[in-house]
């Protein structure tokens, strides 16, 4: 608790100038990519500096930065508005003088806060390195990899701190690391997790590249390989390739879903795998119904395909009456959206309606807490329906009170009124969304259907990415206007700091006392 | 407090048998229409008898029914359905031998659930008198005011019985009448707002046929003026015209806005109005909500009107630039939709996207706690929006918990649990609604639009009536498959119900101790 009664906004502007340098750093990565292929360097050299010297800036505002819990919130929002903006800063340079849509300042800024939020929705014209260079896709990849990392440092230092929207469940139910209060032991924590996040990512490139080397993947050189490996730890969904993973071999497509479907899993639970100890990854009850979410819908979706009733069209092949290529592509559709990875090996935008709207829900269910994935997460739809459960016993028993209790322990009936807050005002801001994202689309005469504007809201709030119609995987947002993107913005960036974080830093209580 | 340890079921049928019985008196109305139109009197001769027959046959069960309170749950559930059953008896009866659609008794009984839960969602073919008894048609708008009664009374008697979802905030809200619990006082308080629904169904009715006499409305009858009285008192929206009140002249649609827009009012107000007070009146927190809500999306949907974004096409005529038609549609619409009554001016499932979404979010509204309008309700609105805005505040301050305040009183926080687990389980079922609504369509190789299928799903749990597309306001339900017709049948019943008393009784814990 801080002791101070008004926010110490410098402080968190100048922990936010740290971030910022990080960022720059992480840019070496695509000045090498320049440097193998001998792509031009000024670009990534020139946004070095910019990046530096913005970060250098606001880290003088404050020499000695002491951040108490206010700060921090104020922190992670200011943060991820900050790395999206000098995020920017490849695209409006590589894009200068160029016909390139990322030259124009509001698509450089959705392009870039949908790779740090991990959302994947792109406004990028045409994806392909002989439009763009090998440098900027790899940043755009990285990005969302950098997005990841955050994500990481948020769960474990800034939510469970605030114990609200439910976030310190993952305390109550990981088996793994104690998430602690904001001292040394917090980045012994994220350190922990980095590195379970930073094995993946590093296996997946592994696996994709030996695919490659083995024959089975001619596509997918080293390039492809970094690159999708960087996007799919993050749940984060952003491809090199225009088609997305359609673009790869079958084998390609089976081995990149076992780890989309990890990226949505509790990290803290493979501490303990690491550790040579599996039963309590058995026992999770989040993990369990994720799996079970996941198994469902998998089927619903192979059933559609394989009757040939939402089949995938041009892209993706045939799947009537196809056992393969029907489990395939419900397998790596719902492994890509229910967790909001937003990757897709078909055109579901060209599926039927109710394969479509099976997807929708799907994108509705999100990943667990503690992983990398967007949405309401299902730790939370686990407390949404033990208290819709609770509230029907109570009709009939109004004198009975349960305590709701999730793996075995009783769940708080504070963090419950989070949780059940939390749900409301994500259904309540996706809805929102939805009329605005329809309506402002309207105003300049770009009629939306109603599933694209469901889509697109549900895509940004749930950082998944794709949506429905021209908003599909292989469409992109780049016709809505640019107030309609400035507003997706938000909603990536609010969704992103799981709502409250966010949201709370435009009430004037926030600020006082 | 019931003091017996189960369920006293035997009960609750004989009361229903009794509300049974009741019904069969109210057919003796049509039974008059049929004989002053000198048509068939079997079909309502044969009706009130075999509904008599049921009711004192269920009546038989217990001789000295005492409802405790699970008992009186039990009875608001059966009752529903049982009247909705008898009520199919004239639509089967008049149907049978002809091409009606209403002879097939999936289609009767949604017409006759659609009319007891104040629906109005259609599924008869061609809506005339010449098609149909003069008789018949009245039946199906009497339906509705029935319903309406029946919804008095569960708000009277049951709900605050419940002191679940919010419903007991009536009490707290109301400046009328208290509204007691299962005591002779109840029978009192019901008398008194049947006193109100029945006078302003007696006004609306003169208002209409006065219009008629004065040469206002060529085509408003005394049948018409009555029928349509039927229905808008009770947020019914059922119409004996295939064009709904767009049949009709500007001051008829005019006359009607008043009285669907006073429909949605809490009928314990106008209590307080009748003794000569009108300063709670404007006091109250529901009803400035309601009047700011309709006067909201009434300015923008004129706008959209009358800026021609949102034309009503080939029915309503055109509204670009002329601010009557556009004012007039625009209210209409409005406060037909927001507060779940159903009427139509318009064709507005052929307005624009943009058109339709803001009468899409118009109709989650509802109308007030204690009028007859579905929905999830002004005052759980206010609930939801002041928990939500609670939450954000304590995300700054943690330790600050403010209580909830709704004109002056501080919310019981039971109560506030009980608002906020009837909104999540209503978007749940909506939700499960539009996926079931669509995918069972499918099954049948009929694919609905996104916005028919989240339609029909809103307007049936919300006893809206109307969607979009084929299921607009002159549109029907007739097309989809039988088994859709019944989970429709089932949300407009749980609907109805407000959600808990209704799925209540499938749960064990209902019948056990
Ligand atoms: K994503
Ligand atoms: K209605």
């Amino acid at each position: 608790m801080s002791a101070s009664l008004k926010v110490e906004w410098r402080t968190s502007v100048a922990v936010t100038g740290t971030v910022v340098k990080y960022t720059a750093v992480a840019m070496a990565i695509p000045l090498v990519v320049a440097l193998v292929y001998g792509e031009d360097l000024l670009v990534f050299g020139a946004s070095i500096f910019c990046t530096l010297a913005a970060g250098a800036l606001l880290e003088r505002l404050d020499p000695d930065p002491d951040l108490g819990p206010r700060e921090a919130l104020l922190l992670v929002a200011l943060a991820w508005l900050a790395v999206a903006v000098v995020g920017t800063i490849p695209y409006l340079l590589a894009g200068y003088g160029t016909e390139s849509t990322l030259a124009h300042p509001v698509n450089a800024l959705f392009e870039s806060t949908s790779g740090f939020t991990t959302t994947g929705a792109t406004v990028m014209g045409e994806i392909s390195t002989d439009r763009h260079s090998h440098a900027l896709l790899m940043w755009r990849q990285l990005t969302q990899w950098l997005g990841g990392m955050g994500i990481i440092v948020l769960m474990v230092a800034i939510l469970p701190e605030l114990a609200v929207n439910g976030a310190d469940l993952i305390q109550a139910e990981a088996p793994g690391p104690q998430l602690q209060k904001l001292t040394p032991h917090i980045q012994e924590t994220a350190r922990v997790l980095w590195k379970v996040y930073f094995a993946f990512t590093v296996g997946l490139a592994v696996v994709l590249y030996g695919l490659h080397l083995l024959g089975f993947a001619p596509e997918m050189d080293l390039f492809n390989a970094v690159a999708h490996a960087f996007s799919t730890m993050p749940t984060g969904g952003f491809s090199p390739q225009s088609e997305s993973i359609a673009a790869f071999s079958a084998a390609v497509q089976w081995a990149i879903i076992p780890f989309m479907v990890v990226a949505g899993v509790n990290f803290a639970l493979f501490w303990h795998v690491l550790a040579g100890d599996t039963r309590d990854l058995m026992r999770d009850t989040e993990l369990r119904t994720y799996a079970g979410a996941v198994a469902t819908f998998v089927a619903v979706v192979f059933g559609l395909l394989y009757a040939g009733v939402a089949p995938p069209l041009e892209i993706g092949g045939t799947t009537e009456g196809t056992a393969e290529p029907a489990l395939r592509h419900a397998a790596f559709q719902i492994g890509s959206l229910l967790n909001s990875t937003g990757f897709a090996t078909s055109d579901f935008a060209q599926w039927g309606t109710y394969g479509q709207l099976t997807l929708l829900f799907a994108m509705f269910v999100g990943g667990s807490a503690g992983s990398t994935g967007g949405g309401i997460k299902i730790v939370r739809w686990l407390i949404v329906f033990k208290v819709l459960r609770r509230e029907l016993l109570e009709t009939a028993h109004p004198d009975v009170v349960q305590p709701i209790r999730l793996g075995g322990h009783v769940v708080d009936e504070d963090a419950i009124r989070g949780v059940i807050g939390f749900t409301l005002l994500y259904i309540v801001l996706f809805a929102l969304g939805v009329l605005v994202i329809a309506l402002d689309a309207a105003r300049v005469g770009l009629e939306l259907t109603a599933l694209e504007a469901i889509g697109a809201s549900l895509a940004a709030i749930g950082n998944i990415g794709p949506a429905f119609g021209r908003l599909g995987p292989f469409g992109s947002y780049l016709a809505l206007p640019a107030t309609t993107k400035l507003w997706m913005v938000f909603l990536m960036w609010v969704g992103r700091l799981e709502i409250l974080p966010a949201l709370v830093v435009f009430t004037g209580g926030f600020w006082r006392r």
